[in-house]
């Protein structure tokens, strides 16, 4: 510290990096109060220098080199919002080696390497704090690592990637097909280029594999969350779901079960109507957390966004300012247990089965038996069309996820049945 | 501290304070590892001490004298749960006088004497934690107080009477009136035999204040608080308001206003069907949050019951067990600011009103004449009903509290109309 300001070295300077500038130097005095000290950013490594930026700082802030950033005995604060695995990675590591506590919005790194990382602040004693790496500004690693502590989770739920949840939303809304909307989200700048960190739940899970390790203090990593994307859901889909009383939502589901394993998983499924989650529309995102004294709990907010996430590393910023100051630090890792992934194949949950058949009696008989011999309770059936163009929808009781699995191929293998169109996850308390 | 351990001196044992003594031990290894040193209740005071409870305590920790629990040199952490002005302000500052920190779930003292609770505290450099007073178990204070720092929110709306969003969801749900609705939630234990303090809005009128004052950094009380209560809404106001769209909630609206002046308000109001709030039903409470930064935050779920209340204690006592280790003390008052408040009378709003009227030519004329003389616009009018009980429904567009006061009066003297039978505000965006 500097004549009684802390300062922060930051790594990348996009839309989070910048309005994190912009907050810290617009609140300086509200800031300066709370932290004890006044924080500013004295250090920026950008891929291009000469770029301009809105942003308050002289252009002798900016230089090429994170290393130098890092390694500046200047800089108090490591703040690392370059993303991805590399040099990422190494960044973190060194500002520890220098003893400089870290800021990061690193969820892939997190879901990654977190187990490394953690450990590595561990025995340095030095923060590494991370609200913006899941939901934008949404609070929710502070409430679930402090707020809770004296709750044992049973169950995260969440709609934690916004570009999937707008996409959906627009399907359902005007009943466009994934590709159209996606290829609107892509012109509006919503969705990338290359969307499939997004539509493939890839995002989404390494923020599940973030929410699994906090809520039931375990470390898992992304490679344990199970994951399908929204690419196979259909306007049809959409529209059987909301004549049942549903909505279709990409969810992050992690759950304790069997007393001590993790079941993460992150796919598109079927909620009820009536959930406080079907009501979380466009970019917006929600988790909703259950335990068995604090009830049910649910954060909702803007899951994205310069701004949004900005005012996320800024409150982690003061907290580890302060924590610097008071020559102590924060709540440390928190995954004190081991413990195990319960596989998919052992997931207990309900199924929406949509399927072309051919039109004749016994179909139905046929295909009910299938389900019977592989001990899967239908809960509800609907035919619509004749014909060639028959539909066959079924809604299943909670069934094994392998038994209902192998339901699906003894099914795919009757004559009659031409084509099974979709299967969806149902989310609900049976 | 003793052992490794760190001691707490409850007061006070209902609900909550059993539930906190439940959890500390059902959770002792977990809350262990957060806090760096175990936490236990080492003494209880309450009014009979001989009386059975299902803690996990030996009777020698009970007293009927809670002085003697914040004096107790065993005792490092004084935790409040007696609610109510006194004694409970003065053993807060008993305990402040003694050098131990407090955790308190005390909203009505904090709403009243909060700027001389916490400069006690913030002379003495000791904690007051207090995330329980307000939204049972929902994690509030700390997002708004820590996570937030970067953000200057223009808007604080929340459902923060789990008994009064029991009432009006029953009546909505059912059609009933007020009185018989309240007369069941008493018989179910949902309500007080002495309904008052919820129904009447100071509960909500209390925590109004305390968001108040941390979403905008200065010192708010329960009497800054503007406050109507809900007996006054009928099944019909309920039943008009689905048809035009809305929910009828009673709302704690605080705002940060002119810059730099603050309006806070308990009262019934309408806000519209699509409102993240309007799908909080039953007891259940939450907070909607807005800045320019972060957008729309919301905070949702139990507000009341003593396990999920707990909740909020236990992760408060961790917090000041791990600061006390640390030598330290937590973000302190954060009422940087002095902040005027603006006047009821200068509210510009939205109003409902339903008006029985004589049926006959002119009289919707005469109204409306009076409503232009006072400068209300009309945003929309139904009637309803024919000869005497002719009913008249009036939305306005915004307009000032006191024109729209002066308007009423000026109907009320129309010969015509019989009666003025309700006034709703209504929280929209126009």
């Amino acid at each position: 510290m500097i004549g009684g300001t802390l300062r922060v070295g930051l790594l990348g300077c996009g839309n989070v990096g910048a309005a994190v500038v912009r907050l810290l130097a617009e609140h300086a005095d509200d800031i300066a109060r709370r932290a004890g000290c006044r924080v500013e950013v004295a250090r920026v490594a950008v891929r291009d220098p000469r770029r301009a930026r809105d942003v308050p700082l002289p252009s002798s802030a900016f230089t090429d080199d994170p290393t130098a950033v890092v390694e500046d005995p200047d800089v108090d604060i490591v703040c690392e919002l370059i993303g991805g695995l590399e040099p990422a990675g190494s960044l973190i590591l060194a500002a520890f080696d220098r003893g400089k506590p870290v800021v990061t919005a690193n969820k892939e790194l997190l879901a990654t390497r977190g187990r490394e990382l953690f450990d590595a602040s561990d025995a340095k004693g030095l923060d590494l704090y991370f609200e913006a790496a899941v939901g934008g500004g949404i609070p929710l690693i502070r409430p679930l690592k402090e707020s809770l502590t004296g709750e044992r989770l049973r169950r995260v739920m969440g709609i934690v990637n916004g570009t999937t949840n707008f996409i959906l939303t627009r399907m359902a809304d005007e009943g466009r097909p994934f590709e159209e909307v996606l290829a609107e989200a892509q012109a509006l700048g919503y969705a990338e280029a290359d969307p499939s960190a997004d539509v493939d739940g890839h995002d989404a899970a390494a923020k599940c594999a973030i929410l699994a390790s906090i809520a039931f203090n375990a470390r898992v990593t992304a490679s344990d969350v199970y994951r399908e994307g929204i690419a196979g859901v259909t306007p049809e889909d959409i529209a059987f779901a909301r004549r049942l009383g549903y909505a279709v939502k990409l969810l992050a589901v992690a759950e304790l079960v069997d007393g001590d394993r993790i079941a993460a998983r992150v796919h598109p499924a079927m909620i009820p109507a009536t959930h406080p989650l079907a009501a979380v529309r466009d970019a917006f995102n929600a988790v909703f957390v259950e335990g068995p004294h604090v009830g049910e709990l649910m954060f909702y907010g803007r899951g994205a966004g310069g701004d949004a996430t900005a005012t996320a590393v800024v409150g982690d910023l003061v907290s580890v300012a302060r924590n610097l100051q008071a020559g102590t630090r924060g709540v440390g890792c928190t995954c004190f247990h081991e413990r195990g992934v319960r596989p998919m194949s052992e997931l207990d949950g309900q199924y929406y089965i949509l399927m072309r058949v051919e039109d004749r009696p016994g179909v139905l008989a046929e295909i009910a038996s299938v389900f019977g011999r592989c001990r899967v309770s239908i809960k509800s059936v609907w035919q619509e069309g004749i014909g060639e163009d028959a539909r066959l929808v079924f809604i299943t009781h909670r069934a094994r996820e392998g038994a209902f699995q192998e339901a699906v191929a003894g099914i795919r293998g009757l004559a009659p049945v031409r084509e099974v169109r979709s299967i969806l996850r149902v989310e609900a308390e049976e």
